[in-house]
Protein backbone atom coordinates (compact mmCIF):
# COMPACT_ATOMS: atom_id res chain seq x y z
CA UNK A 1 0.00 0.00 0.00
CA UNK A 2 1.79 3.33 -0.98
CA UNK A 3 2.06 6.13 1.14
CA UNK A 4 -0.92 8.24 -0.82
CA UNK A 5 -3.04 5.50 0.04
CA UNK A 6 -2.47 5.33 4.11
CA UNK A 7 -2.73 9.31 4.44
CA UNK A 8 -6.25 8.64 2.05
CA UNK A 9 -7.98 6.20 4.75
CA UNK A 10 -7.00 8.49 8.03
CA UNK A 11 -8.09 11.37 6.20
CA UNK A 12 -11.57 9.47 5.22
CA UNK A 13 -12.34 8.22 9.45
CA UNK A 14 -9.93 11.11 11.12
CA UNK A 15 -11.85 14.19 8.87
CA UNK A 16 -15.69 12.58 8.66
CA UNK A 17 -17.76 14.32 11.33
CA UNK A 18 -20.73 11.93 10.73
CA UNK A 19 -18.08 8.91 11.30
CA UNK A 20 -16.17 10.46 14.36
CA UNK A 21 -20.24 11.16 15.56
CA UNK A 22 -21.30 7.62 15.28
CA UNK A 23 -18.07 6.30 17.14
CA UNK A 24 -16.92 3.86 14.58
CA UNK A 25 -13.01 3.47 15.08
CA UNK A 26 -10.78 1.83 11.92
CA UNK A 27 -9.41 -1.05 13.42
CA UNK A 28 -7.03 -2.16 10.86
CA UNK A 29 -6.11 -1.84 6.94
CA UNK A 30 -4.18 -3.46 4.58
CA UNK A 31 -4.24 -3.59 0.66
CA UNK A 32 -8.12 -3.77 -0.12
CA UNK A 33 -9.02 -4.66 3.37
CA UNK A 34 -10.23 -2.31 6.03
CA UNK A 35 -11.50 -3.73 9.57
CA UNK A 36 -13.86 -1.09 11.74
CA UNK A 37 -15.46 -1.22 15.15
CA UNK A 38 -18.65 -0.02 17.04
CA UNK A 39 -19.43 0.39 20.70
CA UNK A 40 -23.02 0.15 20.39
CA UNK A 41 -25.04 2.64 22.74
CA UNK A 42 -28.57 3.34 22.79
CA UNK A 43 -28.55 5.76 20.44
CA UNK A 44 -27.91 3.52 17.56
CA UNK A 45 -30.80 1.32 17.82
CA UNK A 46 -34.18 1.69 16.21
CA UNK A 47 -38.01 1.18 17.84
CA UNK A 48 -37.61 -2.44 18.83
CA UNK A 49 -33.80 -2.52 20.61
CA UNK A 50 -32.38 -3.15 17.59
CA UNK A 51 -29.16 -1.50 16.12
CA UNK A 52 -31.25 0.86 13.07
CA UNK A 53 -30.52 -0.46 9.81
CA UNK A 54 -29.26 2.94 8.58
CA UNK A 55 -26.33 2.41 11.26
CA UNK A 56 -25.75 -0.75 9.62
CA UNK A 57 -25.53 0.67 6.32
CA UNK A 58 -23.59 3.47 6.95
CA UNK A 59 -20.93 1.33 8.51
CA UNK A 60 -21.06 -1.03 5.61
CA UNK A 61 -20.53 2.11 3.25
CA UNK A 62 -17.46 3.63 5.35
CA UNK A 63 -15.87 0.84 6.03
CA UNK A 64 -16.25 -0.28 1.48
CA UNK A 65 -14.69 3.34 1.03
CA UNK A 66 -11.43 2.50 3.26
CA UNK A 67 -10.89 -0.75 1.44
CA UNK A 68 -11.22 0.85 -1.83
CA UNK A 69 -9.39 3.63 -1.27
CA UNK A 70 -6.34 1.31 -0.31
CA UNK A 71 -5.87 0.80 -4.06
CA UNK A 72 -6.52 4.06 -6.29
CA UNK A 73 -3.86 6.10 -7.38
CA UNK A 74 -2.06 9.11 -6.25
CA UNK A 75 -4.13 11.95 -6.37
CA UNK A 76 -7.38 9.91 -6.43
CA UNK A 77 -10.13 9.08 -3.86
CA UNK A 78 -13.61 7.00 -4.09
CA UNK A 79 -16.91 7.82 -4.13
CA UNK A 80 -20.15 5.62 -3.94
CA UNK A 81 -22.16 5.23 -6.09
CA UNK A 82 -24.54 2.40 -5.07
CA UNK A 83 -24.82 0.39 -2.64
CA UNK A 84 -27.17 -2.79 -1.68
CA UNK A 85 -27.60 -4.45 1.82
CA UNK A 86 -28.87 -7.45 3.01
CA UNK A 87 -29.97 -7.82 6.59
CA UNK A 88 -29.91 -11.23 7.55
CA UNK A 89 -29.61 -11.76 11.03
CA UNK A 90 -31.27 -9.13 13.82
CA UNK A 91 -28.36 -6.71 15.11
CA UNK A 92 -28.09 -6.81 18.74
CA UNK A 93 -25.20 -6.94 21.12
CA UNK A 94 -22.27 -4.89 22.53
CA UNK A 95 -20.06 -4.72 19.63
CA UNK A 96 -20.52 -4.16 15.92
CA UNK A 97 -17.58 -5.26 13.19
CA UNK A 98 -17.00 -4.66 10.01
CA UNK A 99 -14.78 -6.75 7.58
CA UNK A 100 -14.78 -5.10 3.98
CA UNK A 101 -12.44 -6.54 1.00
CA UNK A 102 -12.33 -5.52 -2.68
CA UNK A 103 -14.10 -7.84 -4.65
CA UNK A 104 -12.61 -6.13 -8.19
CA UNK A 105 -10.46 -3.05 -8.39
CA UNK A 106 -10.74 -1.19 -11.15
CA UNK A 107 -9.75 2.34 -13.01
CA UNK A 108 -13.20 3.89 -12.90
CA UNK A 109 -15.33 2.01 -10.85
CA UNK A 110 -14.48 -0.83 -7.82
CA UNK A 111 -16.62 -3.02 -6.45
CA UNK A 112 -16.22 -3.98 -2.21
CA UNK A 113 -17.79 -6.12 -0.41
CA UNK A 114 -18.69 -5.30 3.49
CA UNK A 115 -19.88 -7.87 6.46
CA UNK A 116 -20.98 -6.86 9.77
CA UNK A 117 -20.73 -8.92 12.58
CA UNK A 118 -22.45 -8.42 15.61
CA UNK A 119 -22.62 -9.45 19.63
CA UNK A 120 -20.02 -10.27 22.04
CA UNK A 121 -16.69 -10.13 21.60
CA UNK A 122 -16.08 -13.59 21.85
CA UNK A 123 -19.03 -14.77 20.06
CA UNK A 124 -19.87 -12.53 16.65
CA UNK A 125 -22.42 -13.18 14.19
CA UNK A 126 -22.75 -12.07 10.97
CA UNK A 127 -26.00 -10.09 10.70
CA UNK A 128 -25.61 -8.17 7.41
CA UNK A 129 -23.67 -8.42 4.49
CA UNK A 130 -23.14 -5.33 1.35
CA UNK A 131 -22.02 -5.07 -2.18
CA UNK A 132 -20.52 -1.29 -2.75
CA UNK A 133 -19.76 0.46 -5.84
CA UNK A 134 -17.49 2.72 -5.35
CA UNK A 135 -16.57 5.61 -8.39
CA UNK A 136 -12.84 6.57 -8.65
CA UNK A 137 -12.67 10.11 -8.67
CA UNK A 138 -9.49 13.01 -8.22
CA UNK A 139 -9.06 13.73 -4.92
CA UNK A 140 -10.70 17.14 -3.94
CA UNK A 141 -7.50 20.02 -3.10
CA UNK A 142 -5.65 18.23 -5.55
CA UNK B 1 -55.55 4.37 7.12
CA UNK B 2 -56.52 2.22 10.35
CA UNK B 3 -56.14 3.15 13.30
CA UNK B 4 -53.40 0.97 13.95
CA UNK B 5 -51.20 1.84 11.47
CA UNK B 6 -51.27 5.62 12.54
CA UNK B 7 -49.67 4.41 15.74
CA UNK B 8 -47.44 2.45 14.15
CA UNK B 9 -46.12 5.11 11.91
CA UNK B 10 -45.94 7.30 15.32
CA UNK B 11 -44.48 4.66 17.09
CA UNK B 12 -41.71 4.48 14.41
CA UNK B 13 -40.63 8.01 14.87
CA UNK B 14 -41.22 8.75 18.54
CA UNK B 15 -39.04 5.73 19.83
CA UNK B 16 -36.23 4.96 17.21
CA UNK B 17 -33.24 6.71 19.40
CA UNK B 18 -31.18 6.75 16.12
CA UNK B 19 -33.43 8.76 14.14
CA UNK B 20 -34.09 11.39 16.97
CA UNK B 21 -30.36 11.72 17.24
CA UNK B 22 -30.33 11.95 13.49
CA UNK B 23 -32.99 15.18 13.88
CA UNK B 24 -35.23 13.37 11.21
CA UNK B 25 -38.77 14.62 11.38
CA UNK B 26 -42.04 13.46 9.84
CA UNK B 27 -43.52 15.58 7.98
CA UNK B 28 -46.59 13.58 6.38
CA UNK B 29 -48.07 10.31 6.35
CA UNK B 30 -51.16 8.93 4.22
CA UNK B 31 -51.88 5.49 2.65
CA UNK B 32 -48.63 4.00 1.13
CA UNK B 33 -46.99 6.72 1.47
CA UNK B 34 -44.07 9.15 3.85
CA UNK B 35 -42.47 12.17 4.08
CA UNK B 36 -39.92 13.39 6.28
CA UNK B 37 -37.48 16.19 6.53
CA UNK B 38 -34.00 16.69 7.96
CA UNK B 39 -32.28 20.11 8.78
CA UNK B 40 -28.74 19.23 7.48
CA UNK B 41 -26.17 20.19 10.20
CA UNK B 42 -22.26 19.61 10.12
CA UNK B 43 -22.27 16.63 12.06
CA UNK B 44 -23.88 14.30 8.97
CA UNK B 45 -21.30 14.99 6.25
CA UNK B 46 -18.31 12.96 5.27
CA UNK B 47 -15.41 14.11 4.80
CA UNK B 48 -15.33 16.46 1.54
CA UNK B 49 -18.54 18.33 2.81
CA UNK B 50 -21.16 15.97 1.55
CA UNK B 51 -24.11 14.75 3.25
CA UNK B 52 -23.04 10.92 4.15
CA UNK B 53 -23.85 8.32 2.13
CA UNK B 54 -25.01 6.51 5.31
CA UNK B 55 -27.15 9.42 6.60
CA UNK B 56 -29.23 8.96 3.14
CA UNK B 57 -29.12 5.37 3.49
CA UNK B 58 -30.80 5.56 7.17
CA UNK B 59 -33.68 8.00 5.90
CA UNK B 60 -34.33 6.32 2.58
CA UNK B 61 -34.66 3.25 4.59
CA UNK B 62 -36.74 4.93 7.72
CA UNK B 63 -39.03 6.63 5.89
CA UNK B 64 -39.79 3.67 3.68
CA UNK B 65 -40.23 1.66 6.65
CA UNK B 66 -42.44 4.42 7.68
CA UNK B 67 -45.00 3.89 4.46
CA UNK B 68 -44.79 0.46 4.36
CA UNK B 69 -46.35 0.30 8.10
CA UNK B 70 -48.84 2.31 6.47
CA UNK B 71 -50.11 -0.75 4.74
CA UNK B 72 -49.93 -3.50 7.49
CA UNK B 73 -52.25 -5.59 9.30
CA UNK B 74 -53.23 -4.94 12.57
CA UNK B 75 -50.61 -6.42 15.17
CA UNK B 76 -48.16 -5.98 12.06
CA UNK B 77 -45.03 -4.48 11.54
CA UNK B 78 -42.66 -3.98 8.95
CA UNK B 79 -38.44 -5.23 8.99
CA UNK B 80 -36.14 -3.95 6.63
CA UNK B 81 -35.36 -7.47 4.42
CA UNK B 82 -32.58 -5.41 2.32
CA UNK B 83 -32.43 -2.21 0.68
CA UNK B 84 -30.20 -0.93 -2.54
CA UNK B 85 -29.46 2.62 -2.96
CA UNK B 86 -28.51 5.15 -6.04
CA UNK B 87 -26.26 8.19 -5.51
CA UNK B 88 -27.22 10.38 -7.88
CA UNK B 89 -26.11 13.98 -7.41
CA UNK B 90 -23.93 15.41 -5.09
CA UNK B 91 -25.55 16.01 -1.69
CA UNK B 92 -25.08 19.37 -0.38
CA UNK B 93 -27.23 22.08 1.24
CA UNK B 94 -29.57 23.12 3.99
CA UNK B 95 -32.50 20.51 4.01
CA UNK B 96 -32.84 17.39 3.00
CA UNK B 97 -36.80 15.99 2.22
CA UNK B 98 -37.64 12.26 1.28
CA UNK B 99 -40.26 10.91 -0.16
CA UNK B 100 -41.26 7.35 0.25
CA UNK B 101 -43.93 5.45 -1.58
CA UNK B 102 -44.70 2.31 -1.69
CA UNK B 103 -44.56 0.26 -4.66
CA UNK B 104 -45.97 -2.92 -4.05
CA UNK B 105 -47.61 -4.07 -1.25
CA UNK B 106 -47.60 -7.76 -0.27
CA UNK B 107 -48.63 -10.18 2.87
CA UNK B 108 -44.95 -11.27 3.28
CA UNK B 109 -42.99 -8.49 1.75
CA UNK B 110 -43.47 -5.07 0.54
CA UNK B 111 -41.75 -2.93 -1.49
CA UNK B 112 -41.13 0.53 -1.27
CA UNK B 113 -39.35 3.66 -3.25
CA UNK B 114 -37.69 6.74 -1.42
CA UNK B 115 -36.38 9.79 -3.25
CA UNK B 116 -34.00 11.74 -1.56
CA UNK B 117 -34.12 15.57 -2.65
CA UNK B 118 -31.81 18.31 -1.28
CA UNK B 119 -30.89 22.01 -1.63
CA UNK B 120 -32.78 24.82 -0.44
CA UNK B 121 -36.00 25.12 0.53
CA UNK B 122 -36.88 26.24 -2.82
CA UNK B 123 -35.19 24.38 -5.19
CA UNK B 124 -34.46 20.76 -4.29
CA UNK B 125 -32.89 18.20 -6.65
CA UNK B 126 -32.91 14.27 -6.95
CA UNK B 127 -29.75 13.56 -4.88
CA UNK B 128 -30.50 9.50 -3.90
CA UNK B 129 -33.02 6.84 -4.91
CA UNK B 130 -33.77 3.89 -2.97
CA UNK B 131 -35.62 0.27 -3.24
CA UNK B 132 -36.48 -1.06 -0.24
CA UNK B 133 -37.50 -4.49 0.39
CA UNK B 134 -39.84 -4.99 4.04
CA UNK B 135 -40.46 -7.79 5.62
CA UNK B 136 -43.79 -8.40 7.23
CA UNK B 137 -43.78 -9.16 10.73
CA UNK B 138 -45.56 -9.67 14.37
CA UNK B 139 -45.48 -6.33 16.06
CA UNK B 140 -43.36 -7.17 19.10
CA UNK B 141 -45.67 -7.11 22.71
CA UNK B 142 -48.17 -7.93 20.23
CA UNK C 1 -31.80 13.15 -29.69
CA UNK C 2 -28.71 12.73 -32.72
CA UNK C 3 -28.28 10.89 -35.31
CA UNK C 4 -25.32 8.69 -33.94
CA UNK C 5 -27.77 8.04 -30.54
CA UNK C 6 -30.02 6.21 -33.28
CA UNK C 7 -27.93 4.07 -35.09
CA UNK C 8 -26.56 3.14 -31.61
CA UNK C 9 -29.79 2.09 -30.24
CA UNK C 10 -30.54 0.29 -33.45
CA UNK C 11 -26.98 -1.75 -33.55
CA UNK C 12 -27.83 -2.78 -30.04
CA UNK C 13 -31.14 -4.79 -31.20
CA UNK C 14 -29.65 -5.66 -34.42
CA UNK C 15 -26.72 -7.27 -33.61
CA UNK C 16 -27.45 -8.73 -30.44
CA UNK C 17 -27.49 -12.55 -30.57
CA UNK C 18 -29.33 -12.98 -27.63
CA UNK C 19 -31.76 -10.46 -28.09
CA UNK C 20 -33.28 -11.55 -31.34
CA UNK C 21 -32.61 -15.28 -29.52
CA UNK C 22 -35.23 -14.53 -26.80
CA UNK C 23 -37.61 -12.64 -29.51
CA UNK C 24 -37.52 -8.96 -27.88
CA UNK C 25 -38.66 -6.29 -30.11
CA UNK C 26 -38.17 -2.60 -30.05
CA UNK C 27 -41.26 -0.94 -29.55
CA UNK C 28 -40.28 2.78 -29.71
CA UNK C 29 -37.39 4.94 -28.72
CA UNK C 30 -36.84 8.71 -27.78
CA UNK C 31 -34.32 10.82 -25.82
CA UNK C 32 -33.74 8.72 -22.62
CA UNK C 33 -36.84 6.18 -22.85
CA UNK C 34 -36.94 3.32 -24.46
CA UNK C 35 -39.67 0.68 -24.52
CA UNK C 36 -39.39 -3.05 -26.44
CA UNK C 37 -41.82 -5.75 -26.12
CA UNK C 38 -41.95 -9.80 -25.89
CA UNK C 39 -44.20 -12.21 -27.42
CA UNK C 40 -44.53 -15.07 -24.72
CA UNK C 41 -43.84 -18.75 -25.59
CA UNK C 42 -43.55 -21.89 -23.81
CA UNK C 43 -39.50 -21.41 -23.88
CA UNK C 44 -39.57 -18.47 -21.88
CA UNK C 45 -41.00 -19.88 -18.36
CA UNK C 46 -39.42 -21.39 -15.74
CA UNK C 47 -40.64 -24.84 -13.46
CA UNK C 48 -43.91 -23.49 -12.54
CA UNK C 49 -45.08 -21.78 -15.80
CA UNK C 50 -44.47 -18.19 -15.06
CA UNK C 51 -42.15 -16.23 -17.06
CA UNK C 52 -38.33 -17.02 -16.00
CA UNK C 53 -36.72 -13.94 -13.48
CA UNK C 54 -33.81 -14.26 -16.41
CA UNK C 55 -36.21 -13.50 -19.19
CA UNK C 56 -37.27 -10.79 -17.44
CA UNK C 57 -34.14 -9.65 -16.44
CA UNK C 58 -32.41 -9.79 -19.64
CA UNK C 59 -35.20 -7.68 -20.76
CA UNK C 60 -34.77 -5.28 -18.17
CA UNK C 61 -31.35 -4.97 -18.36
CA UNK C 62 -31.19 -4.67 -22.49
CA UNK C 63 -33.84 -2.17 -22.91
CA UNK C 64 -32.11 -0.14 -20.20
CA UNK C 65 -29.02 0.04 -21.82
CA UNK C 66 -30.95 0.92 -24.99
CA UNK C 67 -32.54 4.05 -22.71
CA UNK C 68 -28.93 4.87 -21.19
CA UNK C 69 -27.64 5.10 -25.31
CA UNK C 70 -29.90 7.56 -26.14
CA UNK C 71 -28.02 10.10 -24.05
CA UNK C 72 -24.17 9.34 -24.71
CA UNK C 73 -21.89 11.44 -27.18
CA UNK C 74 -20.26 10.37 -30.30
CA UNK C 75 -18.42 7.50 -30.53
CA UNK C 76 -19.83 6.64 -26.92
CA UNK C 77 -21.35 3.46 -25.62
CA UNK C 78 -22.77 2.22 -22.38
CA UNK C 79 -22.08 -1.41 -20.74
CA UNK C 80 -24.13 -3.10 -17.77
CA UNK C 81 -21.92 -2.42 -14.49
CA UNK C 82 -24.54 -3.54 -11.87
CA UNK C 83 -28.06 -4.34 -11.39
CA UNK C 84 -31.09 -4.96 -9.14
CA UNK C 85 -34.23 -6.21 -9.89
CA UNK C 86 -37.41 -6.73 -7.72
CA UNK C 87 -40.30 -9.53 -8.58
CA UNK C 88 -43.36 -7.77 -7.71
CA UNK C 89 -46.09 -10.17 -9.05
CA UNK C 90 -46.29 -13.34 -10.93
CA UNK C 91 -45.26 -12.52 -14.19
CA UNK C 92 -47.92 -14.83 -16.56
CA UNK C 93 -49.80 -13.55 -19.83
CA UNK C 94 -49.44 -13.60 -23.48
CA UNK C 95 -47.31 -10.51 -24.07
CA UNK C 96 -44.62 -8.85 -21.78
CA UNK C 97 -43.40 -5.06 -22.52
CA UNK C 98 -40.87 -3.30 -20.82
CA UNK C 99 -40.34 0.52 -20.25
CA UNK C 100 -37.24 2.02 -19.71
CA UNK C 101 -36.40 5.90 -18.33
CA UNK C 102 -33.02 7.16 -17.77
CA UNK C 103 -33.32 8.20 -13.93
CA UNK C 104 -29.65 10.22 -13.98
CA UNK C 105 -27.27 10.82 -17.33
CA UNK C 106 -23.82 11.01 -16.78
CA UNK C 107 -20.60 11.26 -17.98
CA UNK C 108 -19.66 8.63 -16.21
CA UNK C 109 -22.36 6.52 -15.08
CA UNK C 110 -25.96 6.52 -16.07
CA UNK C 111 -28.81 5.67 -14.09
CA UNK C 112 -32.00 3.98 -15.69
CA UNK C 113 -35.08 2.29 -14.12
CA UNK C 114 -37.03 -0.72 -16.31
CA UNK C 115 -40.57 -1.06 -15.32
CA UNK C 116 -41.72 -4.68 -17.23
CA UNK C 117 -45.66 -5.32 -17.54
CA UNK C 118 -47.37 -8.33 -18.35
CA UNK C 119 -50.79 -10.07 -18.93
CA UNK C 120 -53.10 -9.76 -21.62
CA UNK C 121 -52.47 -6.59 -24.38
CA UNK C 122 -55.19 -4.54 -22.75
CA UNK C 123 -55.00 -5.14 -18.98
CA UNK C 124 -50.77 -5.35 -18.29
CA UNK C 125 -49.61 -5.05 -14.93
CA UNK C 126 -46.45 -4.25 -13.18
CA UNK C 127 -44.57 -7.86 -12.49
CA UNK C 128 -41.17 -6.13 -11.97
CA UNK C 129 -38.98 -2.97 -11.53
CA UNK C 130 -34.68 -2.98 -12.00
CA UNK C 131 -32.32 0.03 -11.18
CA UNK C 132 -29.82 -0.62 -13.65
CA UNK C 133 -26.51 1.36 -13.86
CA UNK C 134 -24.40 2.08 -17.04
CA UNK C 135 -21.30 3.06 -17.71
CA UNK C 136 -20.15 4.93 -20.01
CA UNK C 137 -17.08 4.06 -22.58
CA UNK C 138 -16.02 4.25 -25.51
CA UNK C 139 -17.73 2.42 -28.80
CA UNK C 140 -15.61 -0.40 -29.80
CA UNK C 141 -14.66 0.04 -33.18
CA UNK C 142 -13.86 3.69 -33.45
CA UNK D 1 -29.79 -33.19 2.12
CA UNK D 2 -33.01 -34.83 2.49
CA UNK D 3 -35.16 -36.79 -0.24
CA UNK D 4 -37.27 -33.80 -0.95
CA UNK D 5 -34.75 -31.38 -1.57
CA UNK D 6 -32.81 -34.00 -3.79
CA UNK D 7 -36.31 -33.84 -6.18
CA UNK D 8 -37.07 -30.19 -5.93
CA UNK D 9 -33.75 -29.73 -7.10
CA UNK D 10 -34.39 -31.83 -10.21
CA UNK D 11 -37.52 -30.55 -10.99
CA UNK D 12 -36.19 -27.08 -10.99
CA UNK D 13 -33.36 -28.19 -13.82
CA UNK D 14 -35.65 -31.19 -15.69
CA UNK D 15 -38.55 -28.64 -15.91
CA UNK D 16 -37.83 -25.17 -16.57
CA UNK D 17 -37.96 -24.41 -20.58
CA UNK D 18 -36.08 -21.43 -20.15
CA UNK D 19 -33.36 -23.10 -18.70
CA UNK D 20 -33.32 -25.95 -21.09
CA UNK D 21 -33.22 -23.67 -24.04
CA UNK D 22 -30.53 -21.91 -22.76
CA UNK D 23 -28.19 -24.93 -22.42
CA UNK D 24 -27.37 -24.64 -18.88
CA UNK D 25 -26.41 -27.84 -17.12
CA UNK D 26 -26.45 -28.88 -13.27
CA UNK D 27 -22.84 -29.86 -12.29
CA UNK D 28 -23.72 -30.93 -8.48
CA UNK D 29 -25.35 -29.86 -5.77
CA UNK D 30 -25.01 -30.80 -2.08
CA UNK D 31 -26.90 -28.83 1.20
CA UNK D 32 -26.75 -25.14 0.96
CA UNK D 33 -24.79 -25.08 -2.61
CA UNK D 34 -24.77 -25.64 -6.48
CA UNK D 35 -22.52 -25.84 -9.31
CA UNK D 36 -23.77 -25.44 -12.84
CA UNK D 37 -22.18 -24.66 -16.07
CA UNK D 38 -22.61 -23.65 -19.82
CA UNK D 39 -20.99 -24.15 -22.91
CA UNK D 40 -20.95 -20.60 -24.97
CA UNK D 41 -22.05 -20.11 -28.13
CA UNK D 42 -22.92 -17.40 -30.36
CA UNK D 43 -26.76 -16.99 -29.45
CA UNK D 44 -25.57 -16.16 -25.89
CA UNK D 45 -23.71 -13.09 -26.74
CA UNK D 46 -24.64 -8.94 -26.90
CA UNK D 47 -23.87 -6.56 -29.99
CA UNK D 48 -19.91 -6.70 -28.63
CA UNK D 49 -19.09 -10.13 -28.47
CA UNK D 50 -19.43 -10.58 -24.84
CA UNK D 51 -21.71 -12.72 -23.01
CA UNK D 52 -25.21 -11.13 -22.35
CA UNK D 53 -25.72 -9.58 -18.65
CA UNK D 54 -29.45 -10.95 -19.30
CA UNK D 55 -27.36 -14.68 -19.44
CA UNK D 56 -25.43 -13.94 -16.88
CA UNK D 57 -27.90 -12.96 -14.64
CA UNK D 58 -30.50 -15.27 -15.64
CA UNK D 59 -27.81 -18.34 -14.64
CA UNK D 60 -26.55 -16.63 -11.42
CA UNK D 61 -30.92 -16.65 -10.35
CA UNK D 62 -31.73 -20.63 -11.06
CA UNK D 63 -28.28 -21.55 -9.77
CA UNK D 64 -29.05 -19.52 -6.35
CA UNK D 65 -32.80 -20.77 -6.43
CA UNK D 66 -31.41 -24.71 -6.49
CA UNK D 67 -28.81 -24.03 -3.71
CA UNK D 68 -31.73 -22.45 -1.54
CA UNK D 69 -34.05 -25.27 -2.91
CA UNK D 70 -31.80 -27.65 -0.58
CA UNK D 71 -32.26 -26.18 2.61
CA UNK D 72 -36.17 -25.66 2.40
CA UNK D 73 -38.86 -27.95 4.24
CA UNK D 74 -40.71 -31.15 2.64
CA UNK D 75 -43.85 -29.39 0.04
CA UNK D 76 -41.81 -26.01 -0.27
CA UNK D 77 -39.75 -24.16 -3.09
CA UNK D 78 -38.56 -21.10 -3.26
CA UNK D 79 -39.20 -18.16 -5.83
CA UNK D 80 -36.82 -15.28 -6.59
CA UNK D 81 -37.92 -11.99 -4.47
CA UNK D 82 -35.28 -9.81 -5.53
CA UNK D 83 -31.64 -9.72 -6.73
CA UNK D 84 -28.88 -7.65 -7.18
CA UNK D 85 -25.93 -8.15 -9.76
CA UNK D 86 -22.22 -6.87 -10.36
CA UNK D 87 -20.57 -7.41 -13.57
CA UNK D 88 -16.70 -6.99 -12.81
CA UNK D 89 -14.51 -8.33 -16.10
CA UNK D 90 -15.93 -8.81 -19.30
CA UNK D 91 -17.49 -12.01 -19.51
CA UNK D 92 -15.80 -13.69 -22.52
CA UNK D 93 -14.53 -17.58 -23.49
CA UNK D 94 -15.70 -21.10 -23.86
CA UNK D 95 -17.92 -21.83 -20.30
CA UNK D 96 -19.50 -20.12 -17.52
CA UNK D 97 -19.28 -22.05 -14.49
CA UNK D 98 -21.85 -20.54 -11.82
CA UNK D 99 -21.44 -21.50 -7.97
CA UNK D 100 -24.28 -20.63 -5.53
CA UNK D 101 -23.72 -20.76 -2.08
CA UNK D 102 -26.46 -20.65 0.79
CA UNK D 103 -25.59 -17.28 2.90
CA UNK D 104 -28.38 -17.31 5.58
CA UNK D 105 -30.98 -19.79 5.03
CA UNK D 106 -34.31 -19.01 6.65
CA UNK D 107 -37.72 -19.45 7.19
CA UNK D 108 -39.54 -16.78 5.19
CA UNK D 109 -36.56 -15.67 3.09
CA UNK D 110 -33.54 -17.15 1.83
CA UNK D 111 -30.21 -15.28 0.80
CA UNK D 112 -27.98 -16.77 -1.70
CA UNK D 113 -24.72 -15.07 -3.14
CA UNK D 114 -23.82 -16.58 -6.67
CA UNK D 115 -20.34 -16.16 -8.78
CA UNK D 116 -19.88 -16.78 -12.49
CA UNK D 117 -16.66 -17.58 -13.67
CA UNK D 118 -15.20 -17.56 -17.24
CA UNK D 119 -13.00 -18.29 -19.77
CA UNK D 120 -11.48 -21.76 -20.94
CA UNK D 121 -11.89 -24.77 -18.45
CA UNK D 122 -8.34 -24.39 -16.98
CA UNK D 123 -8.06 -20.80 -16.73
CA UNK D 124 -11.90 -19.58 -15.61
CA UNK D 125 -11.49 -15.96 -13.63
CA UNK D 126 -14.50 -14.23 -11.78
CA UNK D 127 -16.87 -12.00 -14.39
CA UNK D 128 -19.64 -11.44 -12.08
CA UNK D 129 -21.23 -12.20 -8.49
CA UNK D 130 -24.55 -11.67 -7.37
CA UNK D 131 -26.83 -11.87 -3.96
CA UNK D 132 -30.13 -13.18 -4.17
CA UNK D 133 -33.11 -13.02 -1.73
CA UNK D 134 -35.33 -16.12 -2.09
CA UNK D 135 -38.45 -16.02 -0.88
CA UNK D 136 -39.49 -19.55 0.43
CA UNK D 137 -43.46 -20.81 -0.64
CA UNK D 138 -45.81 -23.96 -0.88
CA UNK D 139 -44.73 -25.92 -3.92
CA UNK D 140 -47.33 -25.93 -6.52
CA UNK D 141 -49.29 -29.44 -6.47
CA UNK D 142 -48.88 -29.79 -2.56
Amino acid sequence: MIESNVEEVERIFDTAPFIADLGLKLESVSLGECRTRLTITKRHLQQDGFIHAGVLAAIADHTAGAAGSTMVGKGQAVLTAEFKINFLNAAQGSHLSCMAKVLKPGKVLTVVESELFCGSMESPRLVSKATVTLAIVKRRGN
